[in-house]
């Protein structure tokens, strides 16, 4: 039985051995350790007490009846698949925290006014495939048939992969669920990030997931010697792009965001040359759209600026474009409140920056999400860690969570 | 006979012909082209009624004699190699404006009170073997013997190459020149930046050639994911580097010199992930060498605030120096009065950013430089051009430098 912190843990390590990388933790959507991970989760949460079954898109799903049989379910998920040589918590640990919260109804014998169920969602990294958050978008409805035809590495598309797993692409659509039959979600999640670790908590209410905005910036100056052309006679793109880093940072610091230039190229890149053109990224991300969109314009505005001082041409395109998806006020109440009962008085509230499987099911019901402190912030790396004590409090808090939305719907 | 600018722009153009190239211009050292340049261009020495010869490192010289024979020179010299796709004007302009005037001189019968010698040097750019100044090095006498062991792109030995040449390695030694056979060194050359231009000068008077300082800079932060990480917990290296750059703009120009950050790379170089570690390169040049230290001092004192400032450390290391070559006061005022003489009452001094074999000279004798304007600072390009009426001027001012000097010398 998976009732507490030492077991989840102990779970998490068992799932790192269902690798495809021998030296590391691979486990992509379709393959055999999919398959085995759905088996392995399946029998955890059937030892908890739940029915299990396998959805028609492979998302690993269970079902823990409420006082009625039939009533709508709160369902708790998270997803079960990896980026190559992943950490052992990312999604996994939202999984199992599940399983041991309904073990513990079950063991209790809670007569809840709602159905518990369980979602592993088998595809939120895209590692395979390349699009992202298959699992729960097939269970929100919002598959894309476009998708059918995305191969991976080896040339196999994924509806090959699809029938070779042994599920019927002509279905996928029955893993849709009826908003109905559903009252809300919430994940537990690892933070992925350093906030928890350097405010001191084990916890956090996640109170919007951000969308991120992109954008492919070029600036063309105009190259020439290093040493026969002054300043003043100067149409140098990498200064100009230093004005642009730097605003971007003092922009979108200044009202919340987080904005990064992570790719940045030099051309033609000698040592003696005066850079002519650079191209760089932005990731713009915030709490809510309308003060990133208020950010962007404002970069924008910057950028034409720094452009028209140096005499650099400025040409921008959007290349992504998500929106954020709110917790609703609601969940994020009943977080707070499973995190109180742990005795944190005060829960801190953050929003994340990265994304999870709670975009997807937002379009189908509300949603809330726990994080959990991890290690340095790392993830998406084998150094990813969490401490027994934290995963014990996140235990305890999302069943309070599920306690406290059960008495509020009585 | 080679009298004028428009001789003179013929044999540019004939030069451009003698090419490695089908498509362009490239002529470098110990090449059948350079045989078949230095050999024309002796043919329009002797027709200037000079003795020409070439000298055991393969540059091509020309001694036109004084009032009395055996007197020492005046050197008239630049270069007649070329970098890959050249122009046709970078080097040769100054070699046969050097004819056209030593060609008026005997036409005129002129009796100097010093002969006058012409160099055509074979190396200046390091096109095939990399190291820079072979020709001029070798009359200077400041030949590295470990320059023998330089290859070129199909593996063939400097060594080699010499005496495939039809020279021997073992009397290189033959082209240096006795300071005391020289009494100073005229350099023509286009200015291959844009200052001329800009300013409205046909011609300028060159203060000093800079040395560059260079330098390899690594800033390390902490890479991350660009959703999760907010401001106060980063340690971008990207915006430490932006920093560094728009520092390094600031100090060189408040100083005078030019400083460039020409190269800059960004690991792990992802749209969503926050730069770990930036790698750039640092080029400083200034009139003087003790100007440009003490930029180099206060970018370097930046550097350290900036990586202070953000948790980011900092490793520099210098990848290259040259002393600044300062163009003797007496020589200065020569190619001034040469330049007033063709209507121009208040001559341009600027200092070349751009080596020239007067660097390698200077550690001979005392040298001048003259700039001419170039077509929109363009050089090292096909597009490279002059004016014919620039290259009259620059024939007329070096003849009335050359006469100047003369009347100083009685």
């Amino acid at each position: 039985m998976m009732l507490d912190a030492q077991a989840v843990l102990a779970g998490c390590d068992r799932l790192a051995t269902l690798s495809s990388l021998e030296d590391g933790i691979e486990r992509v959507y379709l393959s055999s350790e999919h398959a085995r991970a759905n088996q392995l989760v399946g029998e955890w949460a059937e030892s908890a007490g739940m029915r299990t079954w396998q959805d028609a898109a492979g998302n690993l799903c269970a079902r823990l009846e409420g006082r009625r049989p039939g009533m709508p379910a709160l369902l708790l998920a998270s997803h079960l698949d990896t980026v190559p040589h992943a950490g052992r918590y990312d999604g996994i640990l939202g999984v199992l925290v599940a399983i041991a919260v309904i073990g513990r109804l079950k063991r209790d014998k809670r007569q809840l006014p709602f159905a518990v169920e369980l979602a592993g969602f088998a595809d939120e990294e895209g590692t395979r495939f390349g699009a992202t958050l298959l699992g729960s978008r097939a269970l929100a409805g919002s598959w894309d048939p476009d998708w059918w035809q995305l191969t991976d590495a080896k040339g196999i598309s994924l509806e090959q992969a699809f029938s070779a797993f042994g599920l019927d692409p002509a279905r996928v659509g029955e893993a849709a669920r009826d908003p109905a039959s559903l009252i809300g979600y919430l994940e537990v999640h690892i933070e992925q990030g350093p906030v928890l670790e350097a405010r001191d908590r084990a916890l956090g209410v996640v109170t919007s997931i951000a969308g991120a905005r992109r954008f492919a910036v070029t600036l063309e100056g105009q190259a020439g010697h290093a040493g026969t052309n002054p300043f003043a006679l100067r149409h140098d793109a990498l200064c100009a792009a230093s004005e642009a880093v730097l605003s971007i940072e003092t922009l979108s610091r200044a009202a919340g965001c987080v904005g990064t230039v992570g790719q940045l190229t030099v051309s033609p890149g000698a040592v003696n040359v005066i850079p002519g053109r650079v191209d760089f990224s932005i990731d713009l991300r915030g709490e809510e759209d309308a003060t990133r969109d208020r950010v962007w314009h404002a970069i924008d505005e910057t950028l034409s600026r720094i452009g028209e001082a140096r005499g650099v041409s400025v040409s921008r395109r959007e290349t992504h474009r998500a929106s954020a998806q709110l917790c609703s006020p609601r969940l994020q109440e009943i977080v707070a409140e499973g995190i109180r009962a742990t005795g944190d008085t005060a829960p801190l509230r953050l929003f994340s920056g990265a994304g999870h499987d709670a975009m997807a099911v937002g379009a189908l019901t509300e949603v809330g999400m726990l994080f959990v402190r991890c290690a340095g912030g790392i993830s998406h790396h084998p150094d990813e860690a969490v401490s027994q004590q934290d995963v014990a409090r996140a235990i305890d808090a999302l069943e309070a969570s599920v306690l406290a939305l059960a008495r509020r719907c009585d």
